[in-house]
């Protein structure tokens, strides 16, 4: 698994890169079956809406097998590697639900804003990870991006705590206008298994979705170990502080958990 | 302006059918200006979401010369006549604003659903007419439709006064899951001045819209003269009693408005 110049040169001028398929449909069944058992449980890793549908659950690496091998799987870490040239860490994970008929909207906004205040991140060294489990359509509410706004680096944001259950630094409208006159939309789609990355300071956001089709993604954040965070304010389930190199595992590791039929569970 | 045996067969079968660009851009701009003026009233014909901006603008015909002559286009009227095989008159008139940003979600519906019981219409013999003021994309909260949806009579519903600024009569969850599993979802995009026409039992809905990209249509309602409402309820801005056949002007008549230059008031 290695990313060919073209795909490190439109990730470079573009801010993003899309690998569809990435995952094979065993390996993503496992995942997605994993992932409605998470939501089913009640514990502090688990967000949800303000109608109680899960929004999100963060960490499952730490309590549920399928996602502690994906969290160390090559295909998703070496291409990560390899844009930054040096080894990562794990700072944020979460399994995001845009739920069918209630999915609630995700603002505009970049998320090294949010490392670099909550957290005390050095740069935007950190890689967006979007891995689909369910097919991610143009009506199911799929992340937009608006391509080459990682280039404006970290803009002025204010903090919501209101629109969402979910607090957030959202930029305003004009700002949003103005780069997307600059870069125009784009949102990816694709099949379960397709893997999305993006640049820190890419400024992307989410409608709703009233579909019958919900939109789970596996959203994370890998670190170049350097860059580890200095000042954490935030739980560490939301912004993890093992700042070890990951070691992944072998490449047929999920395909193995699906097979074995045995329960996933750490 | 006559639908071809295709056509019609694709909206005997599916319940909507697409006209590209119907419209041409002369007229489009000259619409899409004096919708803006009109947002800009302060009447009660116009309707705003909760923060103020624009929903919808009932019944610019009465006071607005463009959509006055819009109202009468024979691009628009020759079509449906066709399809019911008599005469037709306009029930409803709205400019729906899906405003940039802040456009909010128009949850699942049929329209006859409302037809009939708020204003005692007999039979679903009434066409909804949307026409682009603004580009229909998949990022800006497009229609969605659920196809072939019309064959399934007029379904129960309940009454939504809480989501948003506007009434309406809502489906439930399983329902929905159940017409989509047949029929799948199609949000049609298309360029400005492109008219889409749909069955008055087709359910449909769009979420909201957080781009920078404001998506107006214009929606219609042109009911079969002999289908005239028995019932009214609501007041005649929004469910029209002059059931009169409509007069066509002649085709070119919002091309020399616009070029006229003078300001379109009636």
């Amino acid at each position: 698994m290695k990313l060919t110049q073209d795909q490190l040169d439109q990730f470079e001028t573009e801010g993003w890169l899309l690998l569809p398929e990435l995952f094979t449909p065993e390996e993503v069944d496992l995942l997605r079956r994993e992932a409605v058992a998470i939501y089913d449980e009640q514990r502090p890793e688990v967000w949800r809406e303000k109608d109680g549908a899960p929004r999100t659950a963060f960490a499952a690496h730490k309590y549920n097998e399928a996602f502690r091998l994906l969290g160390r799987h090559p295909r998703m870490i070496r291409p990560v590697e390899q844009v930054f040239g040096e080894s990562v860490y794990l700072h944020q994970y979460k399994i995001n639900a845009k739920s069918a008929f209630t999915g609630a909207v995700w603002q505009w906004h970049q998320d090294y804003g949010t490392w670099k205040r909550d957290d005390g991140m050095p740069e935007p060294r950190a890689m967006n990870i979007s891995i689909f489990l369910d097919e991610v359509m143009p009506i199911n509410g799929p992340l937009m991006l608006v391509p080459r706004s990682q280039t404006a680096g970290d803009l002025e944001a204010s903090h919501d705590l209101e629109t969402t259950s979910y607090p957030l630094w959202t930029l305003d409208e004009k700002t949003v206008t103005r780069l997307v006159e600059q870069g125009g939309i784009v949102a990816p789609t694709g099949k379960p298994g397709s893997m999305l990355m993006f640049h820190g300071n890419l400024v992307h956001g989410s409608a709703g979705n009233i579909t019958p089709y919900p939109r789970k993604i596996v959203y994370l954040t890998l670190n170049a170990c350097s860059n580890h965070i200095r000042t954490p304010t935030r739980p560490e389930f939301i912004a993890h502080q093992d700042f070890a190199p990951i070691q992944c595992v072998d490449d047929d590791a999920l395909a193995k958990l699906a097979r074995s039929g045995q329960k996933a569970a750490a």
